[in-house]
């Protein structure tokens, strides 16, 4: 046999690793504790240029001290990185690339920092690589993109690096075990650190430095919604879901996402949910994070289990006294886990349910908009039929059974479809129409020069609207002409639903392709805010028997 | 408000752990260390009837000794469990229901107890929820198959319950990380009982008792392919791929599936691949068990990284040399990780490519037979387009480019879809045809009464067929008629090739539906075993420089 095999090092990073390391050793005082004053250069000792890095920033936890920490390192040193990290939320996340610090980017969400994005690509301040859900970026940080260095948020610390990341524990264990098992640094910001941790959540072994911020990290109260917010308008279209799509199908696993459509589904369960003798029979396993607007539910014993994807402000002290429901560590507090509730998001439930801000007359829905490079973060793994999917539901196989064209794409193989449902208005505030003949996800795609548009949920995907006009049920469509035209008959004024033929409508709806509420039989009279089970902040509390501590801006009473 | 909340306990899974604790307590020594004698009286003190346990077994690692100890629980105490775990290989998963101390299962691949399954379903001892890919059968944990109780395997712990999993980790971080923070018990089976581990794996924190079983846990060399066995037909159909596929495409991220048509095409790399001009252009980053075989093209520099579900006996130490290309410990040993590697197989990787047995004219394919409930482990998620999907790479925007349905199904967006590929043969051993009009799957539903067939890949995700007669690019195919006749095209003289009508066979070939080795330009008087980069395994010994140790049963010089 002639042997070709190469000479080279086979353990240079981790040679490399240690190189960091012994630059990094000066600052680095009891166990892996480094000074908040040494942070800065900590980063330029184990930062070199080219490096991917990782700044922890998901929908809540933000690894904010690190963030801002690695804005102030000389770009002489450290330049030239390519930021691997799920959220861009804080101006800093922004401001490396400004500075000259950061130079290629692949995220999942940025909400408000998505129009500097959009700047910074045009002006050529920053590479785009590419705009992943979730689930999505965390493979790829064990094949192509993963991280050299990962600064990363936790609770509290010990001297030997372990950490507790209990109620807020998202991301962290994705990022550091890419990290830390491809001899990777990993980099802790913690609010304390403490001799004894309630309970380790991340072993020290993975840790590399550990450094107590001048203050706790940053969350956002992203998931709390007010109920008094709630209008009549989604008091309807929750009554028509629940209705028309919950009871229809028996959804009991599912997801809501984020928003008053859901939020008013969610208050509507102990009252309209009850009346209809649904109680047992739908919504009983949750993936969610813990919505305040939940309670109610919970209180009622709709609920039996709902896993975490993070956590939500003032909503620990609950959570924690519903161990029977929430995922409840032994010392009592909650573990959330992202990849964990976004895996259980993709696979093991029934329904994914959301808003939308428009939808295309093929039923491709985006939030997208032309100037914003923002991201869908979980929306389209959830949202999606998940095709390796091989159990079976009631829900999931009466939706395939309904599936137009399972002949032609499927064969005579029985197979089942999840159900991903968009909520929408025909007009939203300002009179933005909530169905275009074309999605500015296109116009965005041009400006950005993306390779693919910004879909947030493809039509081939999608299998119920609901407006105020009513639901269509489109994956009982049997071609992409009659799919159009079951999206003009609900869009109502919009441009889309202004090209709605009278007549094929009415086919449709003898088909139950559409059902108007008057055709679920819903009493429109009695769509209102009275239905709610919560009609304010106060009731939550109220429910949660004072144990929901709403944050300072959600208490107006 | 009127305030209609339940009065209930909302701890009493807490309690209930606590209760079980409480009577497992006289068997408890240091720490959280049971003696192997007591174990029997362990699980009879903490798992009562009708709870959901759970028996670590994945591909490999088994959590042997404590599945032979719930086999020896009295069934008075301890019935009519339900049993969720993700492979079931060891006669003792099955005894449990022989025996009535188990009832019901959830599973994703039971390999040699396939038969007893089905045979124990029309028996009626054995009640079946559903058969799952590994990573949703994962994420039902979190939903609604929790375990109650985990029975898990490590290879070191120490006496506080901290365990190292390293090279194994495999399903145990899923297992534990769902059970215990839904106040469920963990008990783990260790090799060894160390003061000091080499790195925690799993935080003690996690775990309830720790006992050291009598011996190793089983673990079986499932992905070791002895060159010496691959066949000329199974070298030119590498060939094909590699040039035809692998190249067309430029396929960067990918897995292989277990069997000597992928070990063919991993030893080809270095030989034919380096030919083609095509390192460092294809097959740079894999999700891959460390096969053996893949040693001559690491060695030859193809690879930059591999990121494995479990370890491969015998690959222990030439994985801990390399720990350039796989994923390493700080303490020098791997770290595996199923649901994480799973995860990147389903999102991050352009192509899966493997084998199957059979193939129907619309392009499902299965290793299902008629009396054998087994399940596909793995390959249903990474052997699908994943529609949540939304980075982009030149083989992905190339196959959705090429999607001969695109604009029926996706109207004007521009989308791209993942590569996934089905080595088979027209003929397999005893003439058992790889193309037949119905699956055995259809048979198997039947007679396990299942309410869906269990086909692995489904046809409108397959992409790729290869056979000896050539390569199917069924993705361009514009409807079911035209699918089925490029399936075929290439499907030699089975019964589906005989219905092949060669006029539409040669108009396929032209339109580039279908190409023969002929029409990719590949000399078959080369394609025969002296192509292969390593001939036996002490070639692959060889190419290790004396690293890779092989199993005694592999062992023939």
């Amino acid at each position: 046999m002639e042997l070709k095999g190469i000479t080279r090092e086979w353990d240079s990073l981790k040679k490399d690793a240690a190189a960091r390391a012994a630059s990094a050793a000066p600052y680095v005082k009891e166990g892996k504790i480094v000074d908040a004053k040494d942070a800065v250069a900590l980063l330029e000792a184990v930062i070199k240029p080219g490096d991917k890095v990782n700044i922890e920033g998901n929908n809540q936890k933000q690894a904010d001290f690190l963030a801002k920490t690695l804005c102030q390192v000389d770009p002489g040193k450290v330049h030239d990185l390519h930021m691997v990290q799920s959220v861009l939320t804080l101006p800093e996340h922004l401001d490396v690339f400004e500075k000259g610090i950061a130079k290629k980017l692949d995220m999942s969400f940025s909400g408000p920092q998505a129009g500097r994005i959009a700047e910074f690509l045009k002006e050529g301040k920053l590479e785009l690589g590419a705009i992943h859900t979730y689930l999505e970026l965390y493979g790829r940080y064990f094949v192509d993109l993963t991280p050299r260095v990962a600064l990363i948020a936790a609770t509290k610390a010990d001297r030997h690096g372990n950490l507790f990341t209990g109620f807020s524990t998202e991301d962290t264990p994705a990022i550091v075990e890419a990290t830390k098992f491809r001899q990777g640094i990993v980099i802790a910001q913690v609010n304390e650190i403490v001799d004894e941790l309630p309970r380790v959540d991340i072993p020290g072994d993975w840790v590399d430095y550990v450094i107590q911020s001048p203050k706790p990290f940053y969350i956002e109260p992203l998931f709390t919604r007010d109920p008094a917010l709630i209008t009549d308008a989604q008091v309807l279209k929750g009554m028509m879901a629940i209705k028309g799509i919950y009871g229809e199908y028996g959804i009991k696993s599912l997801n809501h996402g984020i928003g008053f459509d859901t939020a008013a589904i969610e208050l509507l369960l102990p009252t309209y949910g009850e009346e209809l003798g649904l109680k047992g029979k739908i919504c009983t396993n949750f993936i969610l994070n813990p919505h305040p607007s939940m309670i109610p539910a919970i209180e009622s014993g709709w609920v039996e289990s709902i896993h975490c994807f993070g956590g939500e402000l003032g909503m620990d002290e609950y959570v924690a006294a519903r161990s029977d429901i929430f995922f409840v560590g032994p010392d009592g507090s909650m573990r959330s886990n992202r990849a964990f509730s976004q895996t259980a998001g993709h696979y093991a439930i029934d329904m994914f349910i959301g808003g939308t801000l428009q939808i295309d007359p093929y039923g491709n829905s985006s939030t997208a908009t032309a100037n914003r490079v923002a991201g869908f973060g979980g929306a389209p793994n959830m949202g999606c039929d998940p095709k390796g999917r091989r159990h079976s539901s009631e829900a999931w196989l009466k939706c395939g059974e309904e599936y137009g064209v399972k002949e032609a794409m499927w064969g005579p193989v029985h197979r089942g479809k999840r159900l991903v449902v968009q909520l929408a208005e025909t007009f939203r505030e300002k009179l933005a129409p909530g169905f275009v003949e074309e999605l500015d996800a296109f116009a965005l795609a041009k400006n950005a020069n993306l390779p693919i548009e910004p879909v947030m949920i493809y039509g081939d995907d999608l299998t119920h609207i609901i407006t105020e006009e009513g639901i269509a049920y489109l994956h009982k469509c049997r071609n992409m002409e009659e799919r159009t035209a079951a999206i003009r008959g609900i869009a109502g004024f919009t441009e889309v639903g202004m090209k709605a033929d009278p007549k094929e409508t009415l086919r449709l709806r003898d088909l139950g392709v559409i059902k108007t509420a008057d055709d679920l039989g819903i009493d429109m009279s009695r769509a209102n805010r009275s239905m709610l089970a919560a009609k304010n902040v106060h009731d939550l509390v109220v429910w949660s028997k004072g144990l929901y501590n709403p944050p300072a801006k959600f208490r107006n009473w």
